[in-house]
Parts: C-alpha cells; sequence; structure tokens
C-alpha cells in the first residue's frame, strides 16, 4: 500500500491517522476534512499527514481511500470523487450501518470501482481529531462486509490493514451485522437517550433537582447519551427496519417486568434478574469489558 | 456513640463495618449475618468486629443498629429485636427505597423506639462482604428521610455518623426519596435488566453469537444487570407505583423516538439527542462520574 487518504478526520479518523503513522504502515497519508475548526485542531495537535483543500486532490494520489464521515456524507462525497477515481483504488468506510449505505454505494459509485464496507468496534462518547487514540482499535473487533460480489483478494487486503490497525477481524453479510448491532449497540444507545430524555422530562414535571443523584445508575447511561448526535441520527436512520423491531421486543419485554412487578410476581422477576446476570461474566471472558467492579471507577 | 451493630454484612455492610475500624468510630462492632458462607469470608478476610449468634445478643449490647439487609428482611428482623430494644436505641438502615419500608416499620416496630431511615448512594454490580470497601461512601450522598415525628436531635446524630463514613448529607421526605430514586436508579436498572433480556431473546431467535459483540454498548448496560437479583426485586416491588410511572414516562418517550426513526424526522430527533447530551457534563460538574472519556476504562 501506497497512499492512503483518510475522508472526515474525527476521532476515528484521527485514530487511524495516528496509527498509520505510528506503525509506517504507507509513505504518505492525505487528510480531507469538511470542518475548519478540525483543521485548525489537527494543525495545532501536530497530527502527521497531508490536509488536501480538494477532495480530488487526495483521490487522485491515494491507493486506499476511507471515509471516516457521517454515513449521511457518502452519497456527496461519492459523487465528488467518482471522476477522479482510478481503477486500482479501494475505498472502505467505518459506518455503523450496513445495508442502506451499500444501497448508496451501488446507486451513485461508478460500477468499476471496489468498496468493502468496514465497521470497527470502537468508539467513545467524545468526538474530534483531539480525542482520537492510536490504540483505540486494539484487540476490538472490526466487521467487514462480504456480499455476493465481494473478491477474497480484496478482503483479505483490508484485513491485512485492520490487523495493522490492532483489530481482531470478523466477516459478515451487511443483513447480519445491521440485525446484530441493532441490539448490541444501536438499541442500547437509544435505550440511554431515552431514559436520559425521560429523566429530564420527570426533572421538568416534578421540579426536583435530581440529576446530582444520578450516581445510582442513571450517570452509566448519560455517557453513552453524550454521543455525537449526527453518527446516531444517521445510525438510526439507516437502521430503521431493525431498530424499530428491536423496540419492539424491548417494549414487550419491558411490559412484561412491569407486570411481574405490579402483580409482584416473585418466581417470574427472579428468573430474570438471575438469568441477565450470567451476561456479564459471558461479556469480561470474551474481553468485551474490563473485569473491575463499577468499570474500576472507584 | 459507644456499640454498633451492623445486620447483613455484604458489600455495604462490610464497607460500613471497615470505615468505623479505620475511622475508630466506637468501642464495639458486632455482627450479625445470616449466611453461612458471608461468616466465613468475614473470619476469612479477618473483617473488625465480633460476629453474634443471635440477633438479640447485638441488640442488647448496641447504641446504634443498621440493617444492612435486603428490604424484605425488615420485618421478621423487627419482629425478632422488639423485645429486646431498649428506649436509647437508634436504628437506621440503607435500603434503596422508602415508603414501603416506612409502613412496615409503623406497623411492626415497637412506638417507643427511634427509626431514622436512611439510603447511601452508593454500590455496586458484585456483592458480599469480599468486595466492601471503607471509601465506599466517600463524597457520595446519603440520604436521611425526616417525617413528621422525625427529631432534629436524631436526625443530627445520624447526620455526624455518615460525615463520618465520608458521605454528603441530604435529607428529604420518603415520598420524595422514592420519586427521585425511581428515576435516577431504579429505572435505569430495570432498563438495563430489559435491554440484556432483550439481546438474550435476539441471541436466540437469530441464533446468532451476539455477546462478543456488545463492546459497542451493551457491555455498558451489562454490568448494572449483574447487579444482586434480592436486592433489586425488593426495590422494584417496594417502590412498585413510582416505578410503573416511570416505565410509562419511558415507553411514551420511547415510541416517539420510534416515531422519529420511522419518518425519518431529522429536525425532532437532532433536538433530542443534543438536549440529551448536555446531562452528562452536568453529572461531571456534579462530580457524580468520573470525566473521562469511556469512564477511564480504556
Amino acid at each position: 500500500m501506497k497512499n492512503i487518504l483518510i475522508v472526515g478526520c474525527g476521532l476515528l479518523g484521527s485514530s487511524i491517522l495516528r496509527r498509520i503513522h505510528k506503525k509506517k504502515i504507507t509513505n504518505k497519508i492525505f487528510i480531507y476534512e469538511k470542518s475548519i475548526s478540525n483543521i485548525s485542531k489537527i494543525k495545532k495537535l501536530k497530527l502527521p499527514g497531508i490536509i488536501v483543500k480538494k477532495l480530488e486532490e487526495g483521490v487522485r494520489k491515494s491507493d486506499l481511500i476511507i471515509l471516516c464521515t457521517p454515513m449521511s456524507e457518502y452519497k456527496n462525497i461519492i459523487l465528488k470523487m467518482n471522476e477522479h477515481l482510478s481503477k486500482k483504488i479501494i475505498i472502505t468506510d467505518i459506518g455503523s450501518s450496513k445495508i442502506e449505505t451499500s444501497k448508496i454505494i451501488k446507486k451513485f459509485l461508478r460500477k468499476d470501482i471496489v468498496w468493502i464496507q468496514g465497521h470497527p468496534i470502537s468508539g467513545s462518547e467524545v468526538s474530534g481529531p483531539e480525542n482520537g487514540k492510536h490504540d483505540i482499535f486494539e484487540n476490538k473487533w472490526c466487521v467487514l462486509i462480504k456480499d455476493k460480489d465481494t473478491k477474497k483478494k480484496h478482503l483479505t487486503m483490508l484485513s491485512n490493514f485492520w490487523n495493522k490497525m490492532g483489530s481482531k477481524i470478523t466477516i459478515m453479510t451487511a443483513e447480519k451485522h445491521d440485525k446484530i448491532f441493532s441490539i448490541t449497540s444501536h438499541l442500547p444507545h437509544l435505550i440511554a437517550y431515552n431514559l436520559v430524555k425521560s429523566a429530564q422530562d420527570f426533572e421538568k414535571i416534578q421540579n426536583y433537582d435530581l440529576i446530582k443523584y444520578s450516581a445510582g445508575g442513571l450517570r452509566d447511561f448519560s455517557r453513552i447519551a453524550a454521543s455525537n448526535e449526527i453518527m446516531w441520527r444517521d445510525i438510526f436512520f439507516n437502521n430503521k427496519q431493525n431498530i424499530s423491531k428491536a423496540i419492539d421486543l424491548f417494549i414487550k419485554n419491558l411490559n412484561s417486568f412491569k407486570k411481574d412487578i405490579n402483580s409482584k410476581n416473585d418466581k417470574s422477576i427472579l428468573y430474570k434478574l438471575i438469568q441477565t446476570k450470567k451476561v456479564r461474566s459471558k461479556i469480561i471472558k470474551l474481553k468485551q469489558d474490563v473485569s473491575k467492579p463499577d468499570f474500576g471507577r472507584s
């Protein structure tokens, strides 16, 4: 791999940038970033890479393009890139939902260009290039999307790239991806936003100053509910069918809990609480979270 | 204060025990613990204090009794203690909901005995005396409950005690307490249990191995959903009216989010996501959580 263009240099774009530089993965790294504020941060932080003023400038000089922008930007970026792309170029992205973006890609990208979709399961509630870290992908999953047209050599090439980023690779279809992450990521985020929204509503109705008592549980949700709103709007809209089904399942189960509580159904509720407890130890065993109680916070 | 009896020596009981010993708050500490497994842990850990075999033994020798058992035990403990209580004794507890337990206390406790209800906003997903810590209450709120019969001298005495535990004191009615914590603690726990339950159901329906992809959000909920099931059953049952209302508000808001998502209502969803984001910085400013991104986990 010779040259890489990173389109969108926020939290994850700048993390990829830092990692490429640290591991000396490529000759040149180009950065295309729309936000003036982000550009001045990148300069101030003295991040590696060459900032290009025009997208096509980076596109023409690169072998690999990585889109790290909100998914709602993909269409415009594709339309801008199309005429400047050479056939040898490979495009990838890090978007958190896949079916809708694959439709955009199929519809608007030049037919002779390869785009392998990717999704590193890494992130944070904070955004921007100042929060990126070279080790953010370390030992985290990176999903690569395979459809009927995907060639093995392209998957291998991108697997190698993400291995160098520190990731473990898993390959699946866009359909499977969007189903799995509707439950393990998209619904949890929506639920966190919704819980904080409900607390805010309650605070207004009751006129209580309740946020100061949030250490008993609410604070955990507030972290996720502080995530970037543009990114999450795009995810919710792009994966709306799966998320809608997940919401229905969630409400069905919540009503069942409500019934247990209102009827003081001891046996039913204890069974549920004991069953759910098992997931935590499974998650820790799979190294998907730290093992320390309370995330090692206190 | 001369002697203190701790009834129930799990996570919080043993934390109080450690703190009393560390700060040399009292002459003697008695421990009454029903669980044989906990008693052997206390002995193995060489925790301070005298383990009494019979509850009345500790009751007769103490000036302050602190109940640290699940709330469903209160009635039995009161009935066992009643005839052994001297009039000078003060009883308190650390239960997480207050109206129902105040009814139990009023109904079963001898009329000449003072019980001031307390609730330190401290805890963890892990239980047992092996997980207690002397500084678990440090800079955390401790709610003391005041009703029309509460005497100032008793509140002062207990405020002093909890200050020595490291807590900040706030005083409110049982009604206000149960409303506030239905939103900041009880609903978040229920929602976490419910989300993990929904993920388990989904995993079964789809036959996907999805827990391994939980780093994108689910893992945070799994921590809370690993909390002690007896304690949480008691809280849900004891505060069922407020929790039921909180569930209704939550479902109403979730359906509104669903509508935004299905109709791709950009303006409405962005407004919500931006508003909820503000709570996080408020929580950090109020020192209710660590300020590091991702709880400083990675």
